[in-house]
């Protein structure tokens, strides 16, 4: 049976590019018959992440952005990364067969090392942490304590879940076949463009939230760049950050009509309101739901608790198999 | 109150080198008031041994040691570093605020990066994993988890100790006052001399081994490198590997004694024969106890659980006040 593994870090609000691009494909994979796993990262968030109310917040935030879009925790194992000790135990156990050249090639390693580049005052190593060297690490030990056969991946994750399928592969040669070599759910995660035509992400600042009113819905939607096109004239659909948008959560009859309206020059401010009704239609029942979970906060967290109970009938006996295969168990 | 911590890496078979330069001075120390913490650093250990029956056998004959040697587990906290879940959960929330800097400066690291450098064929970090270069922070986990105030540390390790001390100052300035900032006890730990005059040390193939037979120990002795001067003829004791292996575990008597057996000119094989006899009465009540205690597997198992049961009333509340500071913890 594939068991799918997603993890979301609670490092930012949840915003329209998650939504689009892990929240809804993730769902979406779930009708097929699998076992699923979903667990919000706050280990990793710890990476960035330094302020404990922040944090806490986030993690409340990101569990009710999931539960407001749909998952179901009795059959998704929905569960917090903290609430599974056996992860971060792995994690030392994996270091010690893992080469740290290999961290050394590790995307977001080399990206930090490039910022410190253009940045000259800094060493080059300065304001690293060994937490964001060594994450990739965590993150193949969050596949591999649950033995994940399935992982969606964007691209920029395929490099990581290959480092896990080579640590995962070495430990196997070494104590003896004990985990699934994971393979990769290509397309399932999406890009999703910010409001200025990069992809959408809260280090950018071009987010449009998941979770905001109305009001701020429709002021974040006319900020999005276009060019100054008047009315009347016909409007390109191709690389249009408005029409990207629009693209990523409407239907096909509504591409299709929108596409029409670029070509007969429909106006940007007039076509704004299109995507923001279409879009504020879409979220609406999340918005609804958000609101009724948002005062249930112990709901929420009795929800992440008996799912991480679920999820330990599994790792802990794990666990003491990989402690005993390596030397690591009683007398 | 003072609160001591030593650890003790299960990686090689305890020889005199751990007794007179470790477990002695350690069990010396706790004459004192103090709490002490002493532990079989088995996840450390995983960074050398790759084979599961070695290591567990390994952490049998550690903690056989320093029981033989004297080791009282209910005055010390005498436990195995693996039944201590929240070290290796510190050890990822350190990671988080540690640069990664500062464990480029660590002395294993180098060392290690050293070695490649002499072999050309090799890259700079081959065979060197993550564990190695990270465990620096492990180390200070195994500190800070116990908020230990003191740690005997020979000069190898002030180092490690330096960096603990910034670790724990680090997380106390972000996220307020959690951790002692632990002092060394310099001095506690002895350097031995091997039979060739190095540092003893399984890696150099040196060692006196604390529990072989009379046999074995006498032939062992037998092989300390000596010079070539023959019987008769005065011998300097100054930086004489036999003189020196002697003074490291015989009485102020015995030692004067032997001074004056080189000056008027003692043969080696005689003043060998000497040593072999004096360390035999040092070691026989220690294999005594050894040999009764070998046969006890499952009580010495239930000496180390029943203590990791007692560290984990400190260390469980320990983790919550920290999960609770850094924003891990319920909604």
């Amino acid at each position: 049976m594939k068991r799918i593994l997603t993890g979301i870090t609670p490092s930012g609000y949840p915003h329209l590019g998650n939504y689009i691009g892990a929240i809804k494909p993730s769902l979406d994979l779930l009708d097929e018959k699998c076992e699923s796993f979903l667990f919000i990262a706050d280990f990793h968030a710890l990476i960035k992440v330094k302020d404990a109310k922040l944090l806490n917040d986030l993690t409340f935030q990101i569990a009710l952005a999931w539960l407001a879009s749909g998952l179901n925790p009795k059959k998704t194992f929905f569960y917090r990364q903290s609430d599974i000790p056996e992860i971060v135990e792995l994690n030392w156990v994996l270091s010690c067969l893992t080469e740290k050249g290999l961290m050394n090639r590790a995307h977001a390693y080399k990206a930090a090392i490039d910022v410190n580049k253009v940045s000259n005052t800094k060493e080059l190593e300065e304001g690293i942490s060994l937490g964001l060297f060594s994450y990739p690490v965590l993150m193949a030990c969050d596949i591999l304590a649950l033995n994940a056969t399935h992982v969606p991946v964007g691209s920029d994750q395929q490099q990581h879940l290959e480092m896990t399928r080579d640590i995962a592969g070495k430990f196997n040669r070494i104590y003896g076949e004990t985990f699934n070599i994971p393979e990769g759910v290509i397309g399932a995660e999406k890009t999703v463009l910010g409001t200025d035509g990069r992809k959408m992400s809260k280090s950018y600042n071009n987010v449009i939230p998941l979770l905001s009113t109305e009001k701020e819905l429709e002021s974040t939607i006319m900020k999005i760049v276009t060019n100054s096109q008047e009315p009347g004239e016909k409007k390109d659909y191709v690389n249009n950050i408005l029409f990207d948008i629009y693209s990523s959560f409407a239907s096909a009859p509504q591409i299709a009509d929108m596409r029409q309206k670029f070509d007969e020059g429909i106006g940007w401010g007039e076509a704004k309101k299109i995507v923001y009704k279409d879009l504020n239609e879409t979220l609406e029942p999340i918005r609804e739901k958000f609101y009724q979970l948002q005062n249930k906060k112990s709901e929420v967290e009795d929800i992440l608790k008996e799912n991480s109970i679920k999820v330990r009938e599994f790792t802990m006996p794990f666990l003491d198999e990989i402690r005993s295969k390596i030397g690591i168990k009683s007398l």
